[in-house]
């Protein structure tokens, strides 16, 4: 089996997010990276190119020259990847669509709710697949975690509690990472609900498969000058009856990385937290409460399809990420084939995405109506 | 140094906080029990009375006859626990108010706001200490976390996260424990949110000295027929600018007794649970996560004054409790030789007592009004 | 049921096990502390006693007549509490054993084999009961571990890891509770081994039931000067094929009061912490490993007779050691009223004293003869 | 940057480590696999080789014949991973050795001590690298404790504890895992001792830079018919002083991959554990526990050059594996160009695997004359 062409929009010698998409997209040898527009900077371009190897004729410093070039080659790219900041991903996606070029896309979709929707549509007038990297979803355990609430294990769905925080934020910052993403221009309306509330609401949805109906939002920027919300408060109601909290943060010091989700049912309850992927906490009521591990005893079918190595072998963020990768990797060669991909392959769709987007923008109205429960739209 | 003489309302044979009370009164020393109206019925208050070895001509099974004969005898109790259910405390705590005996009531305060408030004043109009048994406050870590915030050392209060969820009444049940708890005739309005969110809320204002301005709360009540909320989300708004988030559930299977503070301020964060409660993370921005333990290095002297056995010798649930009891104590005793209790003295008062019933009523307010903000009141 | 009397020998004003005694005698109310000969000096043993309001009548300077003249009152004590220091535990013992007191001492049992044996006939031939406080014993999950391993919930025992890690000696200290540990003539040939290698010996036995036949010893004075172990690595050999590794340390920068066991059968495998011991951890093969909780879900039958309050409150040292004296009391109110003591009442006797000073005898001599496997006589 | 043209002996479609080691390599994207001896069966080899896409004129069923072939080849492969059972490792290694082709071969280094022997004298011989997998080795935190240790934070070494603890083969057990690893034909004399011990050695050796001088050693085979150690407890003397001890394990139920590393010195003390391989404690004598993370705060020169994303993003066993290949990279490249390899490379060596091997045999000697102290030989 050939590997996959993959070209990259973004992702620069000193991005952070471009080098995760590489290295995911190596793990499983699924890829190989033959083209870039790596960087608008025609220099920078070249230079990050040269650093990975690419050929200088398909490095670009323009990111629609790149899909029209590619798409003309014989060996042109089969996927690109687009790592840029959110304000670039429609333009750059829909150059690629419309050329039959599958997308691999960085989250959150867009960085407006009126891209968003333009990029659901050429995503839906497309051929080519639409992806979106909410690499959490790759993590074994969430996959497994997914599998046992839709298994009825843990009853009917009542509370959802829900968390990423971070402290990298608590003072203000203009280190390259932290600007654009406190950028309105760049990220959009959310700022920690758009950088990472959008992965745990969508992480949540993910594993409990419940539709958020409504919601009541707080939202604070904590830090003086700060065009962004840069921690939130979110309670959540979902169709059929469940309630939920969602707390982001940017600002939370002792919290590097801090995505944590607990689901409790009528029957039992889950809880997991991102620093230590590879366990998960199983309480039945009137139970022992279990510590359920990746590739140990209790795994579940879907956790097993996505686990490379033995339990006790810890795997990382990376390989979540990777899994992301993987799944794409069955989609794109099963279009390649002409085949129906296998049911089991799961990954975020454009529909997820803009999902997430709704629910920025529901955050931000909510908020300004001094915490008004409003719908998703 | 002779004990205080103790009597106690409610506690009989099959009562759990009762118990708990008698073991924290003795744990120091400092009170011995002497008198008990354990049960308003006859055969069982005298059996209970039985059990403990008290004189039977001081078992009762009246508080307000207890309250009247105790009063006049010379050797007569100095202070009365009361562990009744909610709706008993205000009537058996002014029969002991008025009469000059020191009361140490269980909580929430009262089962209505407007006893809450006429007990705040029998209180005021007495001579007579009234304690109110938070208990949480008691454990050395959280005296510690309070000082450490009071000092400055976190920083201005950014973000308050606090919850306590329990999984015990995840089921309809009819338990004696279950039935009060579950009753507004007994309990008050408030089900889950008086029973263990009163607690919840005491310790976050207890540890940040923060004043609760507003909240948002959305109840429910998940057990089919229930009265009262088993599980509620609250937003809050405090003095200051610092918001928060409290949740409170009997509702989560997998928490046997899951109270856990997070605070976050400007410079640092702290976070403690209840299950393991001698050993509270500090986390400075930029600085290493450190691990404070009870008794180890960088304890501060408000936690050192209630720390009995060293570091490494977890001390409990019961130790926390009888730190509550060995304040009142030392209040008792400053008052019965007419002195001023020394400051670093600390127990929870009738007015913490009023704020807990004010954050009950607040949390259905609003969840009638949809989750409006509503003030405390 | 009125209390038993108590006095005390040793444990005035600056000592710690000996108010960890009083507190522990006091939590259930079955003792009343009424006589101490708290310490040698005069002045001392004056102010201490005066500090407990001991009637100064009672309190003495001097075991022997302490015990002399209490064996003669009408209300004299019936049971006395040794918490001196190691050397002075044979003699006070033999006063009050030959006069039909009941001895509760601390452990080890003495400094020297030849005073162990001496003891263990003083208690042979004395009617009173002989009670060593091993009192991580007491621990409820420490009793449910027993009667797992007793029922065969582990199969066959292979493999024990028992370890007591310390870090207060690290470097040389002449504190008082320093001091006689460091001291042959007070402790005896075994510094950490005597100290705390004991415990960790005792608790392994009894969880596992397994007799102790050989050891192999490497013991270290690492502290310049020191003429005690302060760090020992033992391999063990048990009666039936399990084998084990004990190890010791009193200069491990980072432990407080680090007992750990693990034991592992052919079946599954149990692990617990001293320092949060409401936790243990129960792993079938095969299966997911389990969280026991201490009064949660799963708890035995052994366990729950000895658990105060319900799972998720935490008890802690203090209650594991008051379990030895509300054992204690069990044994004494039988012998009182002529009954044999019921069959779960468990306490440490002398010989499991016994045992512990082979165990550091067998460990000095093993150790001199380069690690040589010894037999425990 | 053109990849490293890699090559691999064994690894089969059936294989585990074979598949470890490829995407290892390929994390970084510093080698590419051109050709393979994956089984000496010839359909399997031919299977596996175009399972992964290898030329089949590259695919060979025999290692010698790769060899020759390859390093004729212009594009010959520049290195091999030998990723065999331990008995072939030998045979294989010195083919590409003697014909300069750089060996990455996975440990223990071979089945006897004379094959060992015979590997140190090729490689030696050898212009190429020889590259030895003690993955663990590769962690980030691992880099930093050496550098910890290796500037004096923890003072002077006194106690090392280590163990290594699975329960995957509790019970007699014929899968392909399992038999090779109990057959001493193909593992050499030591079972838990030559599969994991090995690990657990290094990673103490590498960590505190101390020699081991002699050892005392327990081995046990416990499962009935079990030709090799499948526990075994070792007492480790250490040039300098240090004393340590080591406990490996292959039937301690609950534990998958269990490999624990803590180090005590006159100052502070280190503790780790491979299943959450991002935090190290740090515990400095008198200050509060440090909770060091991968990429956090704290984080020294050592990790951070081995470190591929931000604390919190957690990385895991691959990454640890994929920093050997990374280094093997930095190495094979320079020596490519003919320069000396940076000081800051760090990979385990053929001296190491020597070491193992004579640790493994100094436990079978010693555990043959009970336990009688050995020096390493």
């Amino acid at each position: 089996m050939r590997p996959i062409r993959l070209g990259m929009v973004g992702g620069g010698n000193d991005a952070f997010i471009g080098g995760v998409h590489r290295i995911a997209a190596r793990i499983d040898g699924r890829f190989q990276l033959v083209a870039g527009a790596l960087s608008s900077t025609p220099e920078k371009a070249q230079a990050s190119g040269a650093a990975l190897g690419l050929d200088p004729a398909r490095t670009y410093d323009d990111f629609k020259a790149m899909a029209i070039r590619e798409a003309r080659l014989k060996d042109g790219i089969e996927a690109v990847a687009i790592v840029t900041p959110n304000h670039v991903h429609y333009a750059a996606a829909r150059e690629f669509l419309k050329r039959g070029i599958h997308v691999i896309c960085d989250k959150p979709l867009t960085s407006t709710m009126a891209d968003a929707r333009k990029l659901v549509k050429a995503a839906e007038e497309s051929d080519a697949l639409f992806v979106l990297t909410h690499n959490y979803t790759g993590y074994p355990l969430m996959r497994q975690a997914r599998q046992m609430v839709a298994e009825g294990r843990l009853g009917k769905i009542r509370v959802v509690q829900v968390e990423y925080a971070q402290d990298w934020l608590s003072k203000a910052d203009d280190s390259k990472q932290a600007a654009w993403r406190t950028d309105p221009e760049r990220s959009g309306i959310g700022g920690s609900t758009g950088d990472i509330g959008t992965h745990a609401f969508n992480l949540a949805s993910f594993v409990t498969g419940l539709t958020l109906e409504s919601l009541s939002a707080d939202l604070q920027a904590f830090v003086s000058g700060r065009a962004l919300d840069d921690n939130a408060h979110v309670m959540m109601r979902f169709a059929g009856g469940a309630r939920g909290m969602l707390w982001c943060s940017q600002v939370a010091p002792g919290n590097e990385n801090g995505l944590r989700l607990r689901v409790f049912g009528e029957k039992a309850g889950l809880e997991w937290a991102q620093e230590n992927p590879n366990q998960l906490w199983f309480s039945e009521l009137g139970q022992p409460k279990q510590l359920l591990t990746r590739g140990g005893a209790g795994s579940t079918s879907d956790a097993a399809r996505v686990t490379r190595i033995p339990g006790g072998h810890p795997e990382g963020y990376l390989e979540g990420f990777a899994t992301i990768y993987r799944e794409a990797a069955e989609a794109i060669e099963a279009h390649r084939d002409g085949h129906k991909v296998a049911d089991d392959v799961i990954y975020p769709t454009v529909q997820d995405g803009l999902k997430g987007m709704q629910f920025v923008d529901a955050c931000v109205r909510s908020s300004k109506r001094d915490g008004a429960w409003v719908t998703l739209a």
